[in-house]
């Protein structure tokens, strides 16, 4: 029998086809809980014109409305391809337990996907990176965090 | 006259503050075009029960939603705190020309937040994650980025 893993991956796998098909980009993404799938999606950042419409941020979505909560632990993510730094970025930020995933940042960059540079750009000092990032009026930005600390009805996460 | 620029910053930082009060997170961001507000948007992660509702994203989807397209070139973002992973991901792949901001990931990490856990979780090595992550039916994934790249009607990003 084929082992439970490989039937998730190869549902993500088959979404990342049909999703190419249906005008998305080549990735799909499937989240799994107890067992069973609970929110599958494919890339539709160019169908809804949505930049951060990626297959696991898609996903995440999907899976958050469905259990109700912003906290997926308890959650595997199978993807078909290796998150990018904003993918893996929600990953984290949802507390998914563990990430499988099947072609590579570099099988990315060689279709023309900004994955690995985007990686790079991370590793980057600011002050040298591509997109100019400038700090300014921190006196002034912390007073939203002076706040949140002293509030005593804040949803910490 | 006080620059533009602040003006805009403390629109963001503004809405941060007010952010707290209707049940948000303390961070809130702007995106200009041209010299105007598109979109602005607090962080709704708990409100909306949406792991990836960061203020950068959400201003992301709402400015290109505004704009009808996925490449924001031409605008710039003004941020109320250094974009975690996530957030910075999401302004590569809209390919805003600009960010300001004015919090930093470690400020925000001493009020409870994750950017800098995350950050330094990029900079791992995949084998050494926290959460777990595994490659696996690579020979399989990979049939979707060749069938990408053979296809003649596919929108580049």
């Amino acid at each position: 029998m084929k082992q439970e893993k490989h039937k998730f991956m190869e549902e993500a796998i088959k979404l990342s086809i049909e999703n190419i098909k249906n005008g998305g980009g080549p990735f799909a993404a499937v989240i799994v809980k107890d067992g069973k799938v609970i929110a599958k999606a494919g890339n539709s950042v160019t169908k809804t014109n949505d930049p951060t419409a990626h297959a696991e941020v898609n996903t995440i979505r999907l899976a958050a409305k469905a259990l109700n909560t912003f906290d997926l632990s308890g959650c595997e993510i199978y993807t078909s391809c290796e998150p990018c730094p904003m993918c893996l970025g929600a990953i984290y930020w949802a507390r998914l337990d563990k990430i499988y995933y099947g072609n590579t940042k570099t099988d990315a960059k060689n279709i023309g996907f900004d994955d690995s540079f985007i990686y790079d750009e991370i590793a980057t000092p600011i002050a040298d990176r591509k997109i100019k990032t400038i700090q300014m009026d921190r006196d002034k930005a912390i007073k939203a965090f002076e706040l949140w600390q002293a509030s005593d009805d804040k949803i910490e996460y």
